[in-house]
């Protein structure tokens, strides 16, 4: 389906026409549509995968690195997960409609307080064409119109997602406006989409810290900011070592690129002895490269020297900061100097530090003997993941549809006047 | 109690930390601590008041209207008001620590979304020294911090209250850091906390839309906007005489400064021979100047045209903007275009219409057959109202205690890992 809009304004303008038709959508035709959407992808796989050639072929001669030129490739295999993403979106329940309060006023004036679609969600990511189709589906199931802007290196395969998707619209007979990108306009695009307050309710960026920071400085359009995660695990002085072991493996090794895994391990010093060296020797056993203080140094093999950057470095990678710290109370300020807010664990068998480290600890989750990689849409039960916001206004940690959704009050009454 | 820090920064940076033993306050002690402070500001009725008064003066040479004057002024019985204020805001139930989520994951991870107070607020406002009272009072009751930046030329008034107000929080054993004001810094106080993000984690601006405009704008805090109201109340063709002119009446004239107040009456054109002439002599018996376009002054007498200008206008005075439209979709579309998105009303015996005007319009509060004067914390049975928020994120409409709280995620497990 062509866009023939030719400026942002004009495109988010008809987006925002699009979202009032959108709003009024029935719960059956919100998943209908998306259903719609799943099976246009499906039979069009041949198209996508050969626009997303084309932002291959380009990337290659521009010198992307393996890892981003892997997250950019579109093959039958991912075309037809991402059409069953869609599906899955499609089973969820409706965000919209709920009644979050209701009350009677003494004068017989009934309130409603009901959550309503945002109108017009804005997203700015990267070049994972993936993302294209996960956030339209999320914003068309929460009765919102989209205007995307995802990174040039995918401009091909979005144009070609998008393009399937508006032709679905089309078809099902909902405005295809709901579906908008600014991607060919290219920095101009992004930078009209940042300050289109008024045409746009709220804007969340997907992507590198970087990323993000440019779209919390720059946009007036409120930000719903997914930020990165420097994540603590605390390894108490009464803290199992089967626990703190499996955990810290775990929060580290199974998926070491991703915000929830643990960045950091800071361990009682009397607790050191009996910990430090099994927990770095099963880390350094799966591959992780320990970055350590003197006394971890101390207490094991093959400890990296820990600088005073690696206490604020979400890695990303197989490496793992450990610090020896003498108290609870030091834990806790070196998670306030550093942490990100994002998700902070504590390994123990005492349940007033347990209790302690949940009530003070600021951050989007705060967990006691269980892994960080907890922190997800998905594990948390959602059914889908819009992102995890580490933002403390409107949504905290993993965010699903309901956080898509914003509340109206409805006030029916019968001729009252206020006295 | 004396201010040492000497930068804004340093102030900021001094509430954070005492925000941290704030949030683990209880209700009692948060709740004590309101009344402390409303028995200290009965206790200092005389240097409060002796402040004020350096503020006329200042006031009056400077040349501020009678209106601003009234409201800077503080006497006796004002400063009691204040303090009663307090009070009423200590009843009110303690916003932290509701659980507003539970589930258990199938590997028997326990989760809690609890409210936790958001650490520090930030207030921009204009000189009405009562605001000072107010917001302190909300944030402290809700375990925030607050900076606050009032009025210049409500500053000895601003500097006797926070004295006052941190006295009390000394005497009762919490950190008087907890109050902080940048009011001495002039605009580059009310700068550096607008770009305070890190330090400061939700501002406030409470005043004119120029005022909030400018902190929208410059602001990289997240912001919660309480904004103007061009409110609209629909006579709709089958609306009763009698609700039409006694909601009209009131909502223009009950108190007409106020955003919730009307600015514009869309009579249905089939009703308008009928409701046109008697609801906007009524108007007019209350002083009201009717500002009516062609088909308006064509039913009644003594209309002063109406202008472009005027539709878009918050008069906050007695006037009222009066247009006839074709029918509802009309209507929709004139509320499209000028709406703020703060209140909207319609006067109807058909339940379709009524129930097509709620879904369709989008604003913080949909009415039918109501005054508009009712979007108010206090009419809603808040208790308290930290302002109207006409936007979508985190709050919408008349904000209580619960608006001043964000959420945490409490997890709590036996060693689960993921797989």
């Amino acid at each position: 389906m062509t866009i023939t809009a030719t400026t942002p304004q004009e495109r988010m303008h008809a987006a925002r026409t699009a979202s009032r038709s959108l709003g009024l959508l029935t719960d059956a035709a919100k998943a209908d549509l998306l259903r719609s959407i799943a099976a246009a992808i499906e039979a069009n796989i041949a198209p996508i995968v050969a626009a997303n050639a084309e932002d291959l072929a380009r990337g290659r001669a521009d010198g992307l690195s393996t890892g981003l030129l892997d997250r950019l490739t579109l093959d039958d295999q991912r075309v037809r997960a991402l059409a069953a993403a869609v599906r899955d979106v499609a089973e969820l329940p409706d965000p919209v409609g709920r009644v979050l309060d209701e009350r009677v006023l003494p004068n017989g004036l009934h309130l409603q307080k009901v959550s309503v679609p945002f109108g017009v969600i804005g997203s700015i990511y990267e070049a994972r064409p993936n993302v294209t189709v996960d956030i339209a589906a999320l914003a068309l199931r929460s009765g919102n119109a989209v205007v995307l802007r995802g990174g040039s290196a995918a401009q091909s395969s979005n144009a070609a997602l998008i393009s399937v998707m508006r032709g679905a619209l089309a078809e099902a007979g909902v405005d295809p406006e709901a579906i908008q990108t600014v991607d060919d306009f290219g920095r101009d695009g992004a930078r009209a989409l940042m300050r289109a307050r008024g045409l746009v309710d709220v804007l969340v960026p997907r992507g590198s810290a970087q990323l993000i920071e440019t779209v919390v400085t720059e946009s007036s359009v409120p930000v719903i900011e997914t930020g990165a995660g420097v994540v603590h695990i605390v390894l108490d002085e009464s803290a199992p070592l089967e626990w703190a072991t499996d955990i810290a493996v775990n929060a580290k090794v199974q998926r070491p690129s991703v915000c929830n895994a643990v960045e950091t391990l800071l361990v009682h010093r009397g607790a050191a002895e009996r910990l430090v060296p099994p927990v770095v020797a099963a880390l350094q056993a799966q591959g992780v490269t320990v970055h350590g203080d003197d006394a971890t140094a101390a207490l094991a093999a093959d400890v990296v020297p820990a600088t005073e950057a690696d206490w604020a470095t979400e890695h990303m990678s197989l490496d793992i900061s450990v610090r020896v710290v003498d108290d609870l109370d030091e834990a806790l300020a070196h998670i306030r100097r550093y942490s990100t807010q994002h998700t902070e664990s504590i390994i123990t068998a005492d349940d007033a530090a347990a209790e302690r480290f949940l009530a003070e600890v600021d951050a989007a989750v705060v967990m006691v003997n269980a892994s960080t990689r907890f922190t997800d849409g998905g594990e948390f039960g959602f059914g889908a993941e819009v992102g995890i916001s580490t933002q403390k206004l409107h949504a905290r940690g993993p965010m699903g549809l309901p956080e898509l959704t914003t509340t109206k009050w409805l006030a029916r009454g019968a001729g009252q006047i206020r006295s």
